[in-house]
């Protein structure tokens, strides 16, 4: 599996996932959807694996369900929808306490009824690693916002800030114990339903996704489900000082941000205005779409090149989740 | 963990995770119940996890992929219900053939398809064992039957028969090239869809769960969910000529046979026995409810108590999945 890497193997899976009756979007982006009586539903399924995504001495049996929770949120957040039930899957080696993986489920349910879901059942299953496996029905908007719908000349946001959690990875890296806002943000992503629903609520958005395998891998998903292309100004990027003196990299291809990335039309600018204010964090404009097939460029403040080390890998060396 | 056993932990848990707007049935049965606008869903998840529910060389991945769909489709069928949509999480070590998990994805989909349910997305992780995750939302039925519900003097029933995939993992065991029925039958578990939602319709179950965990492990479950005792006669148990040669403690507690067992009240009989033929599989008379606190007592023919020895361990010593 090495040489194919998941990217390559999920696309390869992906569509033979036959497409049936009441599917209205089945593999290939966040969250598929489906249709219920009076209703549409979002479903989407997410893991954190022990020396995959995290170490069992870099996050707590609270931290890790808290976090198992709002990474499978922001799949539902990216197409504008809300959270509403989960099941959890937990695989446990032998030794662990009871306690922490009670720990773990506690939290994930709390994190669950802190955005108005609801934990509703669970299992549990021997494993050699610790692996949280958690799959999410969220409520659909009336217009489900895809990768898909971007055009050029479309201009491309983000929410928050980037690379910090990829900074918090490389300080734990480091020194186990480390600590700070970085660390902070490793353990504890954002949860931007708000956004993501006032987006798709507005139809101010064309286009999004969540950026979880870093930003130009995941701009690059939406480019190509889009078809266009897109050139981002890495002036531009959202980012601490921190990030900015580690390198810019961790903003470009760190992974585990968890903001969301949109394409919003010029001409929508206006109405977008309107709605930045009740976001409740910061809302920047990186870049704009371009005419395919120019892929993802990203360029300095004099419009040069600035060249992109392979994005999307994991803090063990292999590839990401998505 | 060793010590409080999994059923221990996940009674501890479950009743942690809080229950929230909508939700009409928690943890603790075969399928959470939540409402929607217009309708009724079930919510499961399960797993298969190398080493502890299967052997790389037991399973093909074909068998695999079909295998975590039936089990938990088993679930649902234990409420009545119909499975819709799924969404499927693979843990795959790093030297598995792409291949490979092709293979167990397409096996899922199409053993989904084939139950007019379908498979609407996925994602993939590195790990350092192989491990099939599947959450399943079914349609309920207008009455969900649930573990809860069973009377003192109710009939118990089981569909197919018992023992026959515990015979085969042990002849797995012995030689992982063994083949026959029993071998066949623990690589293709039963689908009870049909029975299941004959009985939830026709209003003649009054409890039902499925047997995964061994005959006498589960019904200890719906006695004590409903809070009856429950007489089973060895006797009547349906298996084959070689399990009753194999020994009958394979029947009682060997697990993974994915049959239903329910309890019917004696004054439903008649319309129970209108039914069975469109059963399509045995449905054995095999025990009585009685007034708690009996316990689940197993008796042979001459009235006189069978010892069960411990019951439902997974294949590889350790407590089993649920």
């Amino acid at each position: 599996m090495a040489e194919v890497g998941e990217f390559g193997l999920l696309a390869a899976l992906l569509p033979s996932l036959p497409s049936g009756r009441d599917v209205l979007l089945g593999p290939g982006d966040d969250c598929a959807v489906v249709r219920t009586r009076n209703g549409r539903l979002l479903l989407t399924i997410d893991a954190m694996v022990e020396n995959v995504h995290f170490r069992r001495d870099w996050l707590s049996p609270t931290q890790l369900g808290k976090k198992a929770f709002r990474i499978n949120a922001s799949d539902i957040a990216a197409m504008g929808g809300l959270p509403r039930w989960g099941v959890l899957h937990i695989n446990a080696p032998p030794q662990i306490a009871a306690g922490d993986v009670a720990a773990i489920s506690r939290a994930a349910a709390q994190a669950a009824a802190h955005s108005g879901a609801c934990v509703v059942g669970g299992n549990l299953s021997r494993a050699s690693r610790l692996a949280v496996v958690l799959a999410l029905i969220g409520a659909a908007p009336r217009r489900v916002v895809r990768r898909a719908g971007a055009r050029p000349g479309d201009l491309l946001y983000v929410t928050g800030s980037l690379g910090e959690a990829a900074l918090g990875v490389r300080e734990l890296r480091r020194n186990r114990a480390a600590r700070g806002p970085a660390v902070r943000r490793f353990r504890e992503p954002p949860l931007r339903l708000r956004v993501g629903t006032l987006l798709a609520r507005s139809g101010v958005a064309s286009a999004m996704i969540d950026v979880s395998d870093g930003l130009v891998q995941d701009l690059g998903h939406l480019c190509a489900a889009s078809r266009v292309g897109a050139r981002v100004e890495i002036e531009r990027l959202p980012v601490s000082r921190h990030v900015r003196q580690a390198g810019m990299s961790l903003a470009l291809a760190g992974g585990e941000d968890y903001e969301l990335l949109c394409a919003v039309p010029a001409r929508r600018r206006r109405r977008l205005e309107g709605l930045v204010a009740q976001f409740g964090c910061p809302f920047t404009c990186i870049g704009a779409c371009v005419a395919a097939p120019a892929g993802v460029r990203v360029v300095d403040a004099h419009g040069r090149i600035v060249p992109v080390r392979a994005a999307g890998h994991d803090h063990f060396g292999g590839p990401t989740r998505r």
